[in-house]
């Protein structure tokens, strides 16, 4: 049994037929390098470089509710491909009536919608997964995020469902696959990284939760880093979900095979092919939150300590933070935050607080909970490939 | 959008292409009855009797590590079907090379395998949901099971793996459906319970989570109420995938889109398309335990007492129960249980513990963790169907 992903100069099988791979940009519309043409990033650390993937100081990240182009963190497998936007074709197939190629020019042309929404990789926090609570499984790899895959930006683009109805999907269609035009090495083929969402999330059209076809963020013109000149945006899934360099769309009867759908970005206790079949893929983010200020292992003097974090809640209509409780003595008693700045459906909640610390204050701890009913747990159980992490988030101190 | 189910009189339309349905028992091979053939009802508790179902006293449960036939949960969507075993077939289609029917004969012509294993229904532990814990949420439906729907039997039958290769799988082939001959009313049509599972769990062979094609149960005959004459047994997985009354067996190259696969059985916030799509089949059991004496309420003297009960480690190979926790005031001190009988993959682990009440208890604690790692959260979020509760059992009890 082998798990073929979309391989997009061969031919495609979905449960329609054979569909000969199509509307790709060719060749020469885009080429790799393999450094960065970015320039700030001296506002990023950078996990690796090769591929690019970094993500802000804690501190600078909730300096504002809506987060900088140039602090938003920066998640790729491979380099960043570079796109002629006058070549540009999305290539829309498979259980459609009317599959065809659209330029960005038409693409700009249907009724644009702004969204501001958070996006979080699934592995955001992955690096405490390494940390003695888990003694006795093998470390997780990947690259080790601390808590700063996160970032609340305004994009502006078409909505999927109008993409989706132009093009007539047809009977049986339940999956929506979103394939980007980078190109992943992947068991000794080339892929491009691949995402999927189930039809109902894509067909909808109205409110915040709307997938995008994205051609700006924060105002301008996406950046390499970030999709240029097409991504998806999926307000409420895991970053994964909102594709970047968008190359190609198939309508199909289940959820995608690419590598990033059928093996990746699930939660496994192995990397097994009977762990993976017997999880399904990811699709909302659970609550989330961490403190960003003070910095982890800060010296602090006995007394009262301010505290700046951001909370995420879980990516549903209408989902909001509830309480927000941190604690100074180890879980003996909680102080409630105050949640600053905007409330909007699929974004992230800043918060500050202020709690007494004294000598025996070895960790602050975060915990929250929201209005669909989704909590921090206190603890998670560990797996394989290190995501979701949401349990309470435990800062260590030092304090005199 | 219509999810459909498998509807044994139409024509299945699979990856592989039409299928027409084939091979069912005829239907003079089996009518269906209203009233129970069982006579050692008193032994259960029925939380419903047209269908069946029923749970033991906790009680009683933990009697002996096999659990009796007798004190076995039931757990029925519809009448138990009458099956006249001369003229039973199970079907076998889908992607294979050999499509046929099998009747009773040939399959117990096969290597016969004997495995214990607990069987447990996703549902256990059901009734908890709708405490005080989740004020503001509807009432979970569903039957109001306690923790009793959970039971250790010795099952004998031919592996599922020895049919699979004995009707020649193709490739492509990744999940095997399962559907009962009972009749189940679901909107305006009627369908067989379906249960699905993957190929990788399908074609196990060795050790004891292999799924068994199962005709006996403790050393007979399996009993109406547990699907006479042939019922599906995957050690490890929820008690919904292990299909009474079993029919037809499909392989396919996704999971069944009978609703019991699709649609029931899969953790959501709300019974909706959007939340069916987002959420996969559960297939693995968590860990999940039970203090099963003293009874719920009962009245203790203060001073020492002793408990009994059962802990599940995780459906996973290697599974087994690492540390087994009670408190009597309210999590502050725990005691640990000592683990009794028999140990073995697959199977349920009984225990008993002696801890010390006051008159400031109010409940006792119940905690678990297994060796794979899974742990009894001491929360766990509310979802619309009630299903793997599996947060800390909590035992209300008035100490004089």
């Amino acid at each position: 049994m082998t798990r073929s992903s979309i391989s997009r100069r061969t031919v495609l099988q979905t449960a329609g037929g054979l569909l000969v791979a199509s509307g790709m940009a060719p060749a020469s519309a885009f080429a790799f390098q393999n450094e960065s043409r970015e320039e700030k990033d001296k506002d990023l650390i950078f996990r690796s470089t090769m591929p690019r993937n970094a993500e802000p100081e804690l501190a600078k990240l909730v300096q504002s509710w809506q987060t900088p182009t140039e602090l938003f963190y920066v998640r790729s497998h491979a380099p960043n491909p570079v796109i002629d936007p006058k070549q540009f074709k999305l290539s829309v197939e498979g259980l459609v009536r009317r599959p065809g190629t659209f330029s960005l020019d038409e693409i700009k042309q249907m009724p644009a919608v702004s969204t501001t929404a958070t996006l979080t990789c699934a592995g955001n926090r992955r690096s405490e997964y390494n940390g003695s609570e888990y003694p006795n499984v093998p470390n997780v790899s990947g690259v080790q995020w601390e808590g700063g895959t996160i970032g609340n930006a305004t994009w502006v683009g078409a909505l999927l469902a109008t993409l989706l109805k132009r093009v007539e999907v047809t009977e049986g269609a339940k999956h929506i696959w979103f394939e980007g035009l980078d190109e992943i090495p992947k068991k000794g083929s080339v892929i491009g990284f691949g995402g999927s969402i189930p039809i109902e999330k894509a067909m909808v059209e109205e409110g915040p939760g709307a997938p995008l076809l994205t051609y700006t963020m924060n105002g301008a013109a996406l950046t390499p880093d970030h999709g240029y000149p097409l991504r998806m945006v999926v307000p409420g899934y895991i970053g994964a979900r909102s594709v970047k360099w968008l190359g190609r769309i198939v309508v199909s009867d289940r959820p995608s095979p690419n590598h990033y759908v059928a093996t990746a970005y699930k939660i496994v206790k192995k990397t097994s092919p009977i762990d993976w079949s017997e999880s399904g893929p990811i699709y909302r983010f659970p609550i989330n939150a961490a403190i960003c200020t003070p910095a982890a292992d800060s010296t602090l003097a006995a007394g009262s300590v301010k505290l700046t974090g951001y909370a995420l809640p879980s990516g549903r209509n209408g989902s909001s933070i509830k309480d927000l409780l941190i604690s100074a003595d180890n879980g003996k008693t909680w102080t409630r935050g105050e949640m600053t700045g905007k409330k909007q459906d699929f974004c992230w909640q800043l918060w500050n607080a202020e709690v007494n610390v004294n000598a025996n204050t070895k960790e602050l701890l975060l915990r929250a909970t929201d209005s669909s009913g989704d909590f921090m747990p206190a603890r998670i159980p560990w797996n394989a490939k290190g995501y979701l992490r949401n349990s309470w988030y435990r800062l260590p101190v030092n304090v005199k």
